[in-house]
């Protein structure tokens, strides 16, 4: 522990730290009368409205899934849902908003981890969920044009018939919108073999906060004429604009998919492995996943798995998941089984034990291994969650980093947080580190953890939110990963877009 | 012929035709005095500084190679060109001329296509040539951080010892810089394997048009942070602010490359054969380039290639090359080998002939074809360029059309245009026409030429500028691609970031 200490020494003596969380005052914002009720009604459909105020007069717990997030973390305020069933009808309904200085909360599936969908004080929550319709697919380019507010999973069973797959996944595919997923950048399982999604959203179409609507919907996988608009949106959590429609680049559906499932003596053999599976299994390599102990323990212990022999996983301290994409089944069994056979008969293996699926429902059992974490970590108490990038090499440290400090503080065990673990997408650089709260969350916990985690993070010169976001979670530390005149041009940006600031008000910026 | 003209009839009646491409006035700005030129022998050294000017009085030819484009085109009336080594520098030049109100003309490699990087009135040109350093390169994560003014060869000389290679390659890798490649967001010929620079660009500096050093210069994979601006500099042309450093991510070499040449009876063979390639080949695909007659027959004319044997070429009417970039020679080879065997033994088949490469050297001269086209047509006269994105099926459709039109008009021929061709990345839609105005550049051809040709392409939703960008070129064709909201929004981003229009002023928009 000596080393690391040293390593975070920088830490202890920043002296800059600028903390504090206020919720934001909205005085420039009016709360939604009958009067604003009554035009809404003009633009909507009866069913598409839901409002605590009379006529409609909606129960507080019809709203409460608009008003609670996938957590429980965060509690809204919305006293009225708008469901829009058009581009036109969002339209409408932003320039009545933007008249009558009304905030405007946009909400996909809800599943967002960073408290951005939810509603402050009295914003409208603007919710996609009935635009839902898939507009055109082209089989030949694998282009997609839908609605935004179509459920990820339901895009790809659409465009599984022809051969072809999203080119991002994520455990809450279930649930979570392609403008959801848009608005929030989602990174996810597949990044590492089919890049982020500013590079395979080829068009978007947006409401502005004056109602405008930005049609850049392209279908052309290349297009440079002029600034590239779009961009912004991708990334922009809802305060810029509300996406209606995107436009997006699905790659073919690989003809042989296979994964393993590796157990690690320690961690300082993760980095070695990440280079060697890299060299060997090459483009087909597709995911490359990271579990720690903590957390392999705490999927066996809901119920997950067991994917590995108990004794042969013996006291190994981390876990890799590699999944592979190819064309050609024979060929990535090749690669797979050379890299495999490498693996065990090194002279000082990085690996002690391993499996490699061998059905589809063994692969499907390894994947649900590591997408099941973040439901256990909900089950097993309220879990604070940090969505971090830092250097590969680095993974470990800021984990045990913030064991270490809980237990300093006399916060670590089944008072307090019962768990500190990290997994997540190593081959990005992106680490999920849950710290749960047995007995749900406390100021004092979150004071013990925040800002510290976020110097510790900036130390590593890592990005304190790599892909889930800012929301409203992480306002005040933004300044950790991005500088003062970044911060400033952004806030230009979103004075051009909302100068009366009602699009998702109190969210990205601090 | 019938078929075509009635899918183009819409064309003709089109009735919002706006065309008028006046050189703007720059009114605003100020030319460069010796008061000024005193200035920047403060900032600089005196060998960073060429200025027709007293003091230096250097020649006007000593200015030709900044003040003349690739294709002889644009020419330039810039009076000095700075060449900062520093992106302090820079930040000073760029306050004195925010200022002094002086127009300036960021430049890179000079091989723009659209007239980007030349100075139209008595704007300074500001040469990134001097910037050259690779800043840092991470082997194992691929990560490369460097001076805008890196040349994009030199950076792929420097990462092949680590086995890597830039996302992008085009045929003008040899003088093209990093910077340039960013600011115009090219695409070239790994765009297909790779994808484009909005992904692979982790980060950007930046100098603003006020001076501000904006540093977004992140090395991290994945950073959900805020409005990730570094995208508006992508494609961004040098108008918004002048890139000076980039992160980037750099693919690992794949392990063995392979290509073919193959020969088409026709073109109503491309969209199938692309089709079956695309499924055979898979993750291993990484161009597919498309070459019609004419342009093949040129290519021959001036030495190029032959690649394939005369008499089995007999009639085709198109060409495309396929290349591989795979983990394992082996497998590679046998998928390319199940292809070509499928194609040549098909019932109907797709190809007449083609050749596999069996060397580096027959690999590098198969490229060597593709990539000398651009150089052949400046040596067949002058080219009129344009570089669009169509839906593949209607590729050849809009090159027949514009020969048709110059027939049509009698200006077709050795007297006139001498020249109606296309290539291009098929792969992703984008053609490169290429009219070949065999005595110069004539006002009456491009007359007949422009609008009409980018009337035709908007007729097939395409784009007028894939990737060359919009330059002074294209300004007046911008509102065939994108609608006037659009252009407003803009006109808006311009407006924050260079309120004084002193940034490449004249360009992009109209
Ligand atoms: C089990 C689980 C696993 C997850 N795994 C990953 C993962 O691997 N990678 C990852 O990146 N994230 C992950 N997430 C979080 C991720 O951000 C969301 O799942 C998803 O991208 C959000 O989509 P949503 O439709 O639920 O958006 P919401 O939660 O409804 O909203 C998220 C944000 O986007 C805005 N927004 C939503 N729709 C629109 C729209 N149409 N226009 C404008 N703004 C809009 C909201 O205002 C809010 O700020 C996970 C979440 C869960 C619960
Ligand atoms: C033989 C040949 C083949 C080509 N092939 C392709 C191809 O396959 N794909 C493709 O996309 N393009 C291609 N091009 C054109 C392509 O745009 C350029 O080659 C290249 O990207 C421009 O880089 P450059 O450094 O030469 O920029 P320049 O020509 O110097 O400048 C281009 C534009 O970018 C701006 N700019 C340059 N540097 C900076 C900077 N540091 N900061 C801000 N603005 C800057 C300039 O103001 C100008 O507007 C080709 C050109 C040639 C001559």
């Amino acid at each position: 522990m000596l080393a690391l200490r040293n390593a975070l020494r920088p830490v202890a003596i920043q002296t800059t730290r600028r903390w504090a969380h206020n919720i934001p005052s909205f005085s420039h914002l009016n709360a939604v009368t009958e009067e604003d009720l009554a035009h809404f009604h003009k633009i909507l459909a009866p069913t598409s409205i839901l409002s605590t105020l009379p006529p409609n007069s909606t129960s507080t717990d019809d709203l409460a899934s608009y008003n609670e997030d996938w957590m429980g973390k965060y509690h809204g305020q919305a006293n009225t849902v708008l469901r829009p069933r058009t581009t036109q009808q969002v339209s409408e309904i932003v320039k009545w908003c933007a008249k009558r200085r009304i905030g405007i909360v946009p909400q996909g599936g809800n599943t967002g981890l960073v408290g951005g969908g939810i509603s402050l004080q009295k914003e409208i929550v603007l919710s996609l969920g009935a635009m839902s319709n898939v507009r055109s697919f082209d089989p030949v380019s694998g282009i997609l044009v839908a609605d935004a507010g179509c459920v990820l999973e339901s895009l790809s069973e659409y465009i599984a018939p022809h051969n072809h797959i999203m080119p991002l996944d994520l455990g809450a595919k279930g649930s979570c919108q392609i403008g959801g997923n848009i608005s929030t950048n989602a990174g996810g399982l597949r990044l590492l073999r089919y890049g982020s999604l500013h590079g395979t959203v080829l068009g978007l179409e947006v409401v502005l906060p004056d109602g405008t609507i930005l049609d850049q919907l392209s279908t052309l996988r290349k297009d440079n004429t002029g600034y590239d608009l779009k961009q912004l949106f991708i990334g922009g959590e809802g305060t810029l604009g509300i996406v209606t429609g995107v436009s997006i680049l699905t790659p073919p559906a690989p003809q042989a998919s296979n994964n393993v499932f590796l157990a690690l003596p320690n961690f300082n053999n993760v980095l070695p492995l990440y280079q060697t599976v890299k060299r060997q299994l090459g483009e087909i390599m597709s995911a490359f996943e990271y579990i720690d102990r903590t957390a392999y323990d705490m999927g066996i212990s809901h119920g997950l798995g067991p994917i590995l022999d108990a004794g042969e996983v013996g006291d190994s301290q981390c876990f890799v998941l590699v999944e592979t994409s190819g064309g050609n089944q024979t060929h990535d069994e090749e690669k797979l089984n050379g890299l495999l056979e490498s693996l065990l008969s090194a002279e000082q293996p990085l690996i002690n034990t391993g499996v490699l699926s061998q059905s589809p429902s063994q692969f499907a059992s390894i994947w649900a291994f590591r997408e099941g974490l973040t439901e256990c970590c909900q089950k097993e108490g309220k879990p604070y969650k940090y969505d971090v990038s830092v250097p590969l090499a680095d993974f470990q440290k800021v984990v045990d980093a913030i064991r270490e400090r809980m237990i300093s503080k006399g916060l670590y065990g089944d008072h307090a947080i019962s768990k500190v673990m990290g997994y997540g997408h190593v081959g990005d650089g992106n680490l999920h580190m849950n710290v749960i709260a047995k007995h749900g969350y406390r100021p004092e916990l979150e004071e013990a953890l925040e800002p510290y985690i976020y110097e510790i993070v900036a130390s590593h010169k890592g990005s304190v939110s790599a892909e889930h976001g800012i929301g409203s979670m992480k306002t005040h530390a933004l300044h950790y990963s991005k500088s003062d005149v970044s911060i400033e041009w952004m806030r230009k940006i979103k004075q051009v877009f909302d100068p009366l600031n009602i699009m998702n008000p109190g969210k990205v910026l601090p």
